[in-house]
């Protein structure tokens, strides 16, 4: 298994790259459709855990637009063969000095294109 | 790409039992050896963010090997393809009643066998 075929890894930088664009403008709609539509896809957020694309649909529709913003660090992409990503980043809000989230997402090259699996957030003292 | 082949999910399953064991038993070796030995392996713990084997190992050798028994719950296993897999599990222990932890793995099949690539480990009111 070949680990950061560079044309894999362009790939994958640019969905999570829309991704964030779309968490910190609240596009719910690009949310929902970069993670994978199936009962099986899990998400561990920052108070919640939501199992299954229905559960995370209903968390999103309902979540504040409000004091998304953040800014990212530490990032790393790394990619495992050509069909699977791991995308894991610090971030930190203005609204909460004294604390960093982390974030990692598991990716999936599907039919219809790269789509989370599986992802979780959380916030520490940092 | 084929979601939960069962001769694959048996296999990780079984790579998820034994790293569980390894965990409550504080069995540092087998825990070690089921991460990929690899700079680019990560590892967001309850209370600290490892990047690289090197920062992981440090930390496990320096661990408490006490209250390390837990109770899982809502385990979900998903593989995808032959030699992709995510673990999801929530996990409560005696000693932090009203708390729930959640622990998510991403699984690679590597030549040495399965490991894991990617982890994320935090703890909610719950």
């Amino acid at each position: 298994m070949e680990i950061d075929i560079p044309e894999v890894r362009a790939e994958v930088e640019a969905a999570f790259r829309r991704y964030e664009a779309a968490l910190v403008g609240n596009d719910v709609e690009t949310l929902e459709a970069l993670f994978h539509d199936d009962p099986r896809t899990i998400r561990y957020g920052a108070g919640e855990n939501l199992y299954g694309m229905d559960a995370i649909r209903a968390f999103r529709r309902a979540r504040s637009p409000q004091g998304l913003a953040r800014d990212l660090s530490d990032t790393v992409i790394t990619t495992y063969g050509r069909d699977v990503a791991v995308a894991m980043t610090l971030f930190r809000r203005a609204g909460a000095p004294g604390r960093v989230g982390r974030q990692s997402q598991t990716w999936v090259r599907l039919p219809e294109g790269w789509r989370v699996v599986a992802a979780h957030v959380s916030v520490i003292e940092g």
